[in-house]
């Protein structure tokens, strides 16, 4: 099976596009943090689209499955494969067009996130979506897994930019959905469809993205509070002042020891809270909306309330937030890193109901995340090498996920569901949306070749 | 089969709730503008979830179609049944919740779009989603035909605000999707699968929408221009200089004709293009924005450029946009109204080709719509009376849309496709992107019952 496969292969693509070496097939067989990890049969890098509908055609008539990755730095396992053909989309990696008149991008996906922001920014322009890997991941795997960012609150997520799509389906046909318009009530929206699934319906050979005017300014404002019911509360005022932030960053008491511990930046140990809150728009806008976030701040009870407009200054603002993912790892040498959303008003009771479960099983679960727009990142810290401790992190993750649920609030804000996370989905979506979703599968790939094995239990 | 499917309603449902009278069923037989025109066997008008399950399982046991209707507002003949049941969801009108703390409103299908503006405007929030249909047509239409309206360049259409659904499918089961969080990576998003499925897939009981916080300020700025080419290249540099108004509405010189010819509004005759444009936020933003919006128009040969930022001088500035429609029926009794969304860009080329168009076939064509987003609505006048003059618009219509699409458009940005626009669809949707979409409607409706006929030629 594998030698006619790598032979079908090499009958219809360029030798150097394939490898099944065995050191190939280790590097390609884990992603960025989620611990699942698989060994495929053989790896295909693709240079272009014409490359993905031969190995597409191949795998359909070879009933060999298929597993897309772009920088493979997803959180659930997304990409890793378990068998067959990784279809490595990263080579594909060219801004197509920056259509300045239109505010338009058309990229290939494995264009990393970062440097399409950088190109945009280059002529003035603006690519809100950000997720933490952004200088890592590409834009292929931000479109498959929904990606955020904390620039959600304001921005919205890679969803809200996606405005068309071109899809290689199983079997080799190429779809094309959408364009360089920003309405289109013209058919079911299948661009949207693709937002968030996973690579299971096919894999993505083009993008176009909606850009918007780069703000010409960006201020922030850091602020330390005694409590989290303090800090929550100071959120409810700003948004109901009419200050929509484009950043609402939130970290918990044991995400601060853990920073200061490592970086000694100073930060209060009787903090519980520390929120960093962004503006953009004009100078003016800037200005007035921070010095009233400051202000609104300090009368929600804050203390050592810094802002900031200069890069410079900013950067500093951004040292404890940005500290928070290396500083865990000093703490414990493995962590399930959760990715919750809930309605906003949630929050104070859900981190409660966390510090509830980290003390029943005796776990460390430090909580961060976008205070703003209601997605928190518990991470449950622990030794792998501890069987006993790994089982209670287990038990622990679902009561959190149950926990979330009773909230009103779902699984998965902005990773996606992957491996990690597949066998908790019945706990978020009810059997008849399982079984929607995975009729709709269906129509797209009837064999179930496309990466299959994620998202569905 | 009447008669069985008058029994089989009336022992499910209270008596009321039911009407097969002549008058009811002709009332019920055509929408706000298309021209279309059917007639039901019987009128269904549901007051609760319960109701709209009850009768599903009638027309599933029966195989009966079912045409979902809110107010019937529409402009393409989506919600027209063509035989079946009329499901009036307009009786179910109740705003279950307007959510502060979480900024999300839930609401029955039938709520009014311009009631649910109010509701959450005077508890200091914003629902920006303003359909020019606002003050009759509902949310559930809205959410049906993925509305737009004039503030979607800055805020997006009705799919942006949607966070959940529950619905109804054929056969009577009930699918609840997402919910009062703003990120969800959590399986297919079959909410905004539902945006613009106009009725198709199953009918839509409860939404569930995100809220802003309300902006404290909005100001207007109108200008006159003496050629479309200086009005769309303003726009460019309004938007390259960082500024992203709220709405930028736009009306040829055939409008402003109409407009002038019936309501002497002072307008001057040599403008080729009346633009007005709102910037909403802070007091102090709005202000220095609408200043460089204006100096932006001077500075691009705009004439007679008026701004406000009080509330009645700025409905002074709109009159003469709200006078478009009115004024064009005064001119021809009736028209052909399109919806062509396009690449911003491809505005100065299109209007040149709909004035070839309406040239080669003489007919008056007179257009606005929304400058910012691309989205145009041309609208071509004729006599129906006059059977020589009809068959001329639908070439043009046709030739229009073809146009549109070579120019990188499509062929409805915010009305939807329903029975109007059905047999153009395939200039602008690939063969298998149609079959597509019709397989996933075969997923939520086998039988091919609800609102049967529409989209698909």
């Amino acid at each position: 099976m594998s030698a006619e496969l790598l032979s079908s292969l090499a009958s219809v693509l360029p030798a150097d596009r394939i490898a099944s070496d065995p050191e190939s097939l280790l590097v390609y067989g884990y992603d960025g943090a989620s611990g699942v990890t698989g060994r495929p049969d053989v790896v295909v890098s693709v240079q272009e689209e014409a490359e993905i509908v031969a190995t597409l055609r191949v795998a359909e008539s070879l009933r060999v499955p298929v597993f897309p990755r772009g920088a493979a730095t997803g959180l659930a396992g997304g990409s890793v494969p378990s068998c067959g053909i990784v279809l490595n989309l990263a080579p594909m990696c060219r801004i197509i067009e920056i259509d300045t008149a239109n505010l338009m991008a058309t990229v290939e996906p494995g264009v990393i996130n970062a440097d399409l922001q950088a190109a945009v920014e280059a002529v003035g322009l603006f690519y809100p979506p950000d997720p933490a890997s952004l200088k890592q991941s590409t834009i292929g795997g931000n479109v498959a897994t929904g990606a955020g960012g904390p620039r959600c609150l304001k921005y919205g997520t890679t969803r809200e930019y996606v405005r068309g799509i071109r899809a290689v389906l199983p079997g080799g046909q190429v779809v094309e959905d959408g364009g360089k318009y920003l309405k289109c009530a013209t058919g079911y929206n299948l661009s949207q469809l693709f937002v968030g699934s996973e690579g299971t319906l096919g894999a993505i050979s083009r993008i176009t993205l909606r850009l918007l005017p780069r703000p010409p300014a960006v201020g922030s404002v850091v602020a330390l509070f005694a409590s989290l019911d303090s800090a929550a509360a100071m959120v409810e005022r700003l948004l109901a002042d009419g200050i929509l932030p484009c950043v609402m960053e939130f970290m918990d008491r044991l995400c601060i020891e853990c920073v200061e511990k490592a970086y000694h930046l100073g930060l209060a140990p009787e903090a519980e809270a520390l929120v960093l809150i962004e503006a953009d728009g004009t100078p003016e806008a800037v200005e007035s909306e921070c010095r009233r976030i400051a202000q609104i701040c300090e009368e929600g009870g804050a203390f050592n309330v810094r802002r900031a407009s200069d890069a410079g200054t900013r950067a500093d603002l951004w040292r404890a937030r940005r500290a928070v993912s290396p500083s865990l790892s000093r703490l414990r040498p493995a962590r399930l890193g959760e990715d919750i959303s809930l309605p906003r008003a949630s929050i104070v009771s859900i981190v409660a109901e966390i510090r509830r479960i980290a003390a029943k099983h005796n776990l460390l679960i430090p909580v961060f995340g976008h205070i703003g727009d209601g997605n928190l990142h518990p991470n449950i810290l622990y030794d792998p090498r501890d069987p006993e401790e790994t089982r209670r992190v287990h038990i622990a993750a679902e009561e959190l996920i149950r926990a979330a649920v009773a909230a009103g609030g779902t699984l998965s804000g902005e990773h996606g569901i992957g491996i990690a996370k597949r066998d908790l989905l019945p706990l978020a979506l009810p059997e008849l949306n399982q079984s929607l979703c995975k009729q709709i599968k269906q129509v797209f790939d009837p064999h179930n070749l496309m990466n299959p094995g994620k998202i569905f239990p």
